[in-house]
């Protein structure tokens, strides 16, 4: 699928400010993929998906995870971690969407998982850092994403842990195992 | 086991400040279990031998818990973690102590565990709050320990997350799932 196609397609179910977020993940993503080596076609494409499912209504997102077999477990935890997931499922069957390694970074963006690949930590870092976004950390994790993309997905994990400890909110298993696999594969 | 016993066992093992620690989680424990139902005899040996391994080197460490086959994956984590199984598995051995809800309350106080009893949580807490202990944080789980049981542990197992954040350590799975388990539980 082209870009314009792709775009077409999210504008109908995206508006306003969130379009806005998506394009900012989609210029940021296409920046670090050239930056670290992944490929921009795919980062561009996933970027353009990546929260295709973030506006459906929470009853229509877990039927969807419920019909598409995704990790049951999700369902325990908050509703804000299901559109990554909900979102790869209608990409496939709704638009033959097939590339595993696009539908992997979108289905993760949001809690981000063990040993995740180049380009789902170029989703999960654009959609943390794009131009739009505004909260503590976010500056920092900027500056480390210009030298060295596993440290900034690092910190991003890391202020994500922190951010749910402060608030006394559940951490999804993936996001737990992604921070124990950068501390275990990273030199920091 | 009596009191004078275990105390006279575990002074030949652990001298100085870490035997003054000792006392103090005994103390701690003991109040702990009285106000909130615990049977005061386990908390009180469990909380006797509870660093009965803890000055052990490093190698033994590693070889009890290999001999004991206790928790494998704990070697990947930092060495700070594997004294609580080993005392659990010499005492066992060594002493006779067949009791597997104070064995299991010793295995557990430091990494805490997903569902911790009510004898874990006295010992896990009271070695964390014990009057000798003095870090960020330490005073406002004193406080909650005054109130409520699992809002004081859910405090410390919090802190010791932020806190290994903070640090870029590993965080052991028993202690994020101790971490989810208070979330789901209470009513925080």
């Amino acid at each position: 699928m082209d870009r314009e196609k792709a775009i077409e397609i999210v504008g109908k179910k995206i508006k306003g400010p969130r379009f806005q977020h998506t394009l900012g993940v989609v210029d940021t993503a296409i920046k670090l993929a050239e930056k670290y080596g992944a490929n921009r076609e795919q980062a561009e494409i996933a970027a353009i998906f990546h929260d295709y499912a973030k506006l459906l209504p929470i009853s229509e997102l877990k039927n969807i995870l419920k019909e598409g077999q995704e990790d049951d477990s999700l369902l325990l935890y908050h509703p804000e971690l299901w559109h990554g997931p909900a979102a790869a499922y209608i990409l496939k069957k709704e638009f033959s969407i097939e590339d595993e390694e696009i539908l992997n970074s979108i289905r993760f963006h949001t809690t981000g998982r063990s040993n995740m690949s180049l380009l789902e930590k170029v989703i999960y870092l654009a959609d943390y850092i794009e131009p739009g976004r505004s909260f503590p950390g976010v500056n920092e994790t900027r500056e480390l994403a210009e030298k060295d993309l596993d440290q900034a997905v690092f910190k991003a994990i890391s202020n994500t842990i922190s951010f749910l400890v402060e608030k006394k909110a559940a951490i999804y298993p993936d996001t737990f195992e992604a921070y124990n696999s950068f501390v275990f594969n990273t030199d920091s």
